[in-house]
């Protein structure tokens, strides 16, 4: 290559803020490690990513095998702490079979298994002796896990579960395959349905291959070159198989000898704090794939010119164009704000982990809400964002090479997992209609909700919005926000209260009940 | 497999309209031409699409000529029309380097061609005997093809020109790599710059290798698994590359044997009626993606049963919950909507193409707006929309297996190709103004700008919508988006009335135009 030339000197000569102080936003600590974690993925040639897309299927998931397995190598060798790991995971960048490892199957562990059960598993999990997943969904059920069909039925004469998959539909899907698996299954001992999550072995720790009774596959291709084609997201289906009883993570729910069902003394609360952290992160990360994004289609848009030549001069850069600007910046300011949103959303969860632990639950139905609405509001707009960043780099933006396609199909599923978003938003909804019914009585909204409070000095407001420029008060912007939603949130009120069967009037109100959770939401990124 | 079950006959009996002749709507022909080549194809192994997304990027494109080929040998074969070979090919569904060739390589010589051209290469192209490309952009400029840098100079002396890319930027990409090319540059000749359209052999015919100084090249992988992975885009480089002067397609524009360039006496206008055309097969092809999309997430959400189980018994279809509804009718009508203006954009190209024939050019202007933006408008929602269908079918959406994902990635460079969306409605824009501008004076709005005639009496236009079933009344619904279209493009015309200099006023206010632009599209597919 000939020396790099830097075409963006001249728009960065131009910034009028401290370009140091602005990556250090938020924690300097958390900068460094970002930083020294991305020059060591960079510089690796081990890491590079530039084969991925042209990889067939086979190709590309022994290649994550092998970065994976390389990844953890030089995070013992280097000795990095978690949060280091993490973040070196992070810019790998390769969907991988320890993903759910890491993110779901060792805190499942910790959080649902007994102090014997963690001491078990947990060395081991470390290690990656035993690698795991997580299956919860079932091919006929996703949102509606209540519904899910296989069955967990207890056999006090061995001491074991029978798991089955009585239907073609309550195959598993959307898991990875490994040695362990933590899963849901219908616990039906002695009349008793509930809920139960079970750690069975999938495998065989001798040869790898599926234990009798149970099939696994590969669910095929999804979106995207390389995407999330790099992991072996399967298909998971029990005919008869029995586990010993001791494999149920027995912290929160146990079924004794018996084969009597049991509830701990531990708060069932929990497992919803850490539903709350899981979205959390997913908040934040959509800043992060959301500035990627837009990082790239703002130095496309910088370097781009396009039309506007005089007397044969340079043309004019794409970036400087109305057209451009209105739909780029709008999705720069939305990264930042998500990115501050996620920032609170973490502050949250230890707020509401701090109160469980002192058995408050006070505050659990709106943070549960607050974090479910925010998921649904970030993920959207950041898919949505991607794809437009894509188009304002024109057919540059159709190539793999721009990044942007991959980015895409790697993030879209994020508006469907841990929640659907438009059934997240029914849930916001469902909260806020509840929030308003308990006006009057001794439950204050509290929160995010507590502007319903106000509600009757709300549906007063009138905006005093004058010029452009009123946009730039903050408690002009938070007032028209709040009053919107009150308005829209009171409108649907009215209009559930019109039905005996309040249900029938959810239903038929739905599309308002998700316009007025999308106002909520707004605010809530507004105010943070 | 097992007896195949008909998921969707509960559905499919409720029908309260006749299918068959909903199927036939416009014509009986069309569909039984589309039926029988439908059928043709996926009764034919050869024309498995099954394996498209697992083969790796050198399997795709050997599996892509040898489908293409197949296909050329059933339509002689089968003796097919030329409408039902281009039926079939669409059915294949598979981008290939023939695309270019049927569709840009042939057009070009049958238009800008000589008799005398026309006879040399048409037959040989017609034969496949030889395979042509289209190579307009250059990696500097897309949009802006009046800033291309690639220059034809004519030598006097050899009755030659020498083809010449001087930049980087100069390079050709975006086109299909084979023997023949048609390509724009800059004719340099004698000092007159102009544009020329030239053919010339850019790989030997004897070994298929690049011609001296030709450089050719591939630009790598693009959006999704297959998609337009299936062909070779390519960029093409010209190191003083000295072709006959007798190659410049000369039925428009011709340069002498003494090098002075001469206009011909046919119609330059009829290049844009070429573009009409183009244009407007990309809204008709509009409501096929759509449709195609629509069709699967609506079949899925009959079949889908999530939640709303009572008392054990069957859970709720996802497509009676109202949220569903309300995103996926409006694209279902929208797929028929663009169909129905696809229909009347074919009629307005015949109209157009009559008119130049008697050199009336008087409806060219606002034909070309009509197409430009409606290609915008179309392309842009049906893009969305197929990925909204995606979500539409939960997880299930994003497996491959789905279909949508590889329906997204194929269809989304329409965006961008034949005019980027942004810019073309920006045109639509500029001829809105010109209309108002010459309101009064003897040229009198035509066609779909007709309705900016009554521009006074729209601005008096108060919308007496009072329930929603007024929206079913088409006179009121078209008056309220003829008033919304007039209200917006005359305050833009105010607003541009400040500027002295009124392309500042165009590039200050350009976010407004685009608005207006889109208020008129919008009329225009609800008055068709």
């Amino acid at each position: 290559m000939e020396d790099i030339v830097d075409h963006l000197a001249f728009e960065r000569n131009k910034t009028q803020f401290d370009v140091d102080e602005m990556k250090i936003a938020g924690s300097l600590h958390a900068f460094e490690v970002s930083d020294k974690m991305a020059r060591l993925v960079a510089s690796d040639p081990a890491f590079r990513k530039d084969d991925r897309v042209v990889l067939d299927r086979k190709a590309l998931f022994m290649n994550t095998l092998r970065k994976t397995a390389y990844a953890w190598k030089r995070i013992i060798e280097l000795r990095l702490s978690e949060e280091e790991a993490a973040m070196l995971r992070s810019f790998v960048d390769q969907p991988a079979f320890t993903d759910l490892h890491w993110g779901m199957f060792v805190p499942t562990i910790k959080g649902q298994g007994t102090e014997e059960q963690q001491q078990k598993w947990l060395p081991l999990a470390h290690k990656m002796q035993i690698i795991g997943c997580y299956a919860q969904t079932e091919l006929g059920h996703g949102s509606n896990v209540q519904g899910l069909e296989k069955t967990a039925t207890f056999d006090p004469k061995t001491d074991e579960f029978v798991i089955h998959s009585p239907t073609l539909t309550s195959s598993k899907d959307i898991f990875l395959r490994y040695d362990f698996n933590s899963f849901d299954a219908d616990l039906n001992s002695g009349g008793l349905v509930d809920w139960v999550s079970l750690s069975s072995c999938e495998r065989s720790l001798d040869d790898h291959l599926p234990l009798p009774g149970i099939t696994v596959g590969d669910i095929g291709m999804k979106f995207g070159n390389g995407a999330y084609n790099s992991m072996d997201n399967g298909v998971l289906r029990f005919d008869y198989v029995w586990i010993p009883r001791n494999q149920m993570l027995m912290r929160v729910s146990q079924v004794t000898r018996e084969g009597k069902y049991v509830q701990s003394s531990v708060p069932r609360q929990l497992v919803y704090g850490t539903m709350v952290n899981v979205r959390q992160t997913i908040v934040s990360d959509a800043s992060i794939a959301l500035s990627r994004a837009v990082c790239i289609a703002t130095r496309y848009s910088a370097v781009r010119r396009q039309f506007g030549s005089k007397k044969g001069g340079l043309e004019t850069q794409v970036i400087d164009y109305k057209t451009q600007q209105a739909r780029l910046f709008p999705l720069l300011a939305s990264a930042y704000a998500f990115g501050f949103v996620g920032e609170w959303l973490k502050w949250l969860y230890m707020d509401v982990m701090k109160r469980l632990q002192t058995s408050d639950f006070s505050t659990l139905p709106e943070a549960h809400a607050c974090t479910a609405g925010l998921k649904s509001l970030t993920t959207s707009a950041t898919a949505d964002g991607i794809e437009e960043c894509r188009k304002l780099c024109g057919g540059h933006g159709y190539l793999c090479s721009s990044g942007l396609p991959e980015l895409f199909a790697v993030y879209i599923p994020s508006c469907t997992y841990e929640g659907d978003n438009t059934v997240l938003l029914l849930q916001v909804a469902r909260h806020l209609i509840k929030t308003i019914s308990q006006l009057g009585s001794r439950k204050k909204p509290v929160g995010t909700t507590s502007y319903i409070g106000r509600v009757e000095q709300l549906m007063q407001y009138h905006s005093d919005f004058q010029k452009a420029e009123d946009g730039l008060k903050p408690n002009a912007v938070l007032g028209a926000f709040e009053a919107r939603a009150a308005k829209k949130v009171i409108a649907c009120a009215q209009n559930l209260s019109k039905f005996t069967n309040p249900e029938e009037g959810f239903q038929e109100f739905s599309v308002d009940l998700v316009e007025a959770a999308v106002a909520h939401c707004q605010l809530i990124v507004v105010s943070k």
